[in-house]
């Protein structure tokens, strides 16, 4: 295709000016061993007995891995920022002034993640500049290696809620104000951890943001296809399901005198994957969260708390899953004889990435020799909150089987390493686009 | 009827012979205030916000309840034993060293629980002491007043556990090896909080038990009888479901790739709930807890944990409605593609109690004028327990609304008094039968 060899050399060509005097393009290569071994040595901080990543936003283990990944900082002389909700900034100096292009994705997992949800990002985007100093090369404009607090949203809620508050989605003051399951204030466990910064949030706003990650579903490994460019992420809508039923003895109350909230939750559980069935395709739909009170096996429960995770690229078809839950808590409301409540925990439109920046992965992807497709992300990532106030775009590498948030998440090492390369040469050829300051 | 008129003189008139003298029979009647007042200073310990009762088996506000009983049965002379399983038995003399007659029942809750469950039967056994000792009189026989240890089981399986072990149906070193949802040892606890007696479990074998009891159920209050005659207990099954499935991103995992634990465990729910109702009438099913784990809303859960109560009065129907069961996760495994495990976690026969002591409770409310009906406990009961070792049958009052485990459990005061006065004379007319020991 002659006009992507056109785009090549313009975008790609400048990389051999003198500032990289010396220097192949074959010879920019991301070293395998150093990217492997930083996401082997963050794997192994409180890794379950069963191979789980489990460094939960602002635990001790979170803080564990922010510390080892700020010591990578600063052995690569980046200028390290802690901003206020915590979010980690390491800034590479480039030869201008430009608006720095901002590499970024998150540390924190889930309480049984995999050892590459997020942390594949962050450590690229340590060796995209590990190699770049290596040959003595200064990118024309800044580097920024972004870790975002608290993506996974496991214990607080929103999730992506570093990248939320750093693109102003979410108010500072209510995100620190946040409290997980047990009370605890996330402002106050910043503070304990250590990582309160006072570098403003959304201070930088980068010319460009690229966020490598695994693709966390089974397309590109069920096709064979080494990388994905993604062009649109799903939207999202998390909603609380609180049923009020009346507590009383398993054993002496007849089944029709009973207001039973585990019969009313185990409807609400069905329901939602027949939703998502009779909707096709696109639609996602998940409980993975069902607490019944008092939860005691011989008392019929009076009260379920169940979460529910909606998901769809279409914003319109996203609605209407929405709607079709409201109409059945509605029916299931009267049919159970039980009180509903629901709230939204969060709710993000499905979000279209920057052109160019697709554009620009591709080519990369193509100099390399390596097959990419076009696809759209399913899971929800920090991405999705950059592109509010910058042009950003995603690379994915295949997760074998589809499989995350499990231990047995895993990528083949060439598909980590020709990410990581993929990346490289995207942040190259994107930082030839300066822009003033 | 006749028949009862002889019953009445040749069982209830000794109670006339001179160690009552001066005694009316119609004085002998329990205090309400006495009886109603340690009720209110019971149920205050660890009372919660919604009042709810919380004195679960071998917590801190378990041993402050068990203190204040112990102090009562000091203020009574009472002798008191704690035995090996943590039972409470309080002795009051009799005139003879025949057999003693046992009231029992528990002061252990569920942690949602109401003021009377178990509490009400330990309580009036010592307001029938209090109220002979007024009178000046000695029975013809021993009167123990028994507290069971753990008879809820919400924290340690089996329930009834302390009567259990009592009657020599549970191994007292498997007992106290016991360990709740934490590992927490049930024979530690006991021990730290004061209660691992030396008093052998089962030393005293009683010639009769009776257990005074809140139905639990909706049938006296509904049926406007003041009094129940319990001549059976249906039969128990707990069992504890494990469903193993994988765990996986909510956001990208297709719904037809995913091995959904929570998706089994709704199925497992409504399954409970259509088996009572297909076995119609007398077949209980209740799933009172579940959990998911790893329990995040954007994770598909890789594990549930549920318990099943089955009850019925026919261990035939029992025993079908059991393998109704197997049969059920057998199909769901194959459907859902996921492992399921299944424990028992208790087992008990459906009861019959002693049909003399039924009759005498019959004949002990009939003295009193008031309407009583014979019935079967829907719940478990310690009586059930001692049942293997001495005849013992129990008398229900009725339960507003038939609500129980509930802070909203109550019974009307004047039925609460009733239910003591047939407890009394129901005791001092098994007393009459005076055996050897």
């Amino acid at each position: 295709m002659p006009g992507m060899h056109g785009y090549r050399r313009a975008r790609v060509l400048p990389l051999k000016q003198p500032r990289c005097a010396g220097v192949m393009f074959t010879d920019l290569t991301i070293d395998e061993a150093g990217l492997l071994g930083s996401l082997e040595e963050l794997a192994r901080i409180n890794r379950q007995p069963d191979g789980s990543c489990r460094r939960v936003a602002l635990t001790d283990a979170d803080r564990s891995g922010r510390d080892l990944l700020v010591g990578w900082m600063h052995e690569l002389d980046l200028g390290v920022h802690v901003d206020q909700i915590g979010n980690i900034l390491g800034i590479y100096r480039g030869a201008s002034a430009a608006k720095p292009i901002m590499i970024g994705s998150h540390i924190d997992t889930v309480s049984t993640g995999g050892w590459l949800d997020g942390a594949y990002g962050v450590i690229a985007g340590l060796e995209v500049i590990r190699t770049l100093k290596r040959h003595g090369m200064t990118p024309r404009c800044p580097l920024v290696v972004a870790s975002f607090t608290n993506e996974e949203g496991c214990r607080f809620q929103p999730d992506m809620m570093g990248s939320l508050v750093y693109a102003g989605g979410l108010d500072l003051q209510a995100a620190l104000r946040s409290e997980d399951r047990d009370g605890v204030v996330l402002g106050d466990e910043l503070k304990r951890i250590g990582y309160a910064g006072e570098f403003r949030c959304g201070a930088l706003v980068p010319q460009a943001y690229v966020e490598l990650h695994i693709e966390q579903g089974p397309i590109l490994h069920g096709e064979g296809i080494p990388l994905g460019a993604v062009e649109t992420l799903q939207g999202i809508s998390w909603q609380q399901i609180t049923i009020h039923g009346t507590a009383n003895h398993a054993g002496t109350t007849p089944m029709s005198a009973r207001k039973d909230a585990a019969q009313a939750a185990a409807k609400v559980i069905s329901f939602a994957r027949e939703l998502a069935l009779r909707m096709r395709g696109q639609q996602l739909a998940t409980v993975g969260s069902v607490h019944l009170d008092p939860g005691i096996i011989n008392v019929v429960p009076r009260k379920a708390v169940l979460t529910l995770d909606l998901r769809n690229p279409l914003e319109a078809h996203l609605q209407q899953a929405e709607s079709h839950v409201v109409d059945f808590l509605e029916a299931l409301s009267v049919s159970e004889g039980v009180l509903i409540e629901k709230k939204q925990l969060a709710r993000f439109s499905p979000v279209t990435f920057d052109p160019e920046i697709v554009k620009t992965i591709e080519m990369s992807a193509r100099i390399l020799g390596k097959p990419i497709r076009r696809m759209t992300s399913g899971a929800g990532h920090d991405a999705q909150m950059m592109a509010r106030i910058c042009p950003a775009a995603m690379i994915f590498v295949p997760s074998v089987g589809g499989v995350s948030h499990n231990p047995a998440e895993h990528t083949e090492s060439e598909h980590l390493t020709l990410g990581a390369n993929v990346l490289l040469r995207t942040v190259l050829a994107l930082s030839e686009k300066r822009q003033p300051q």
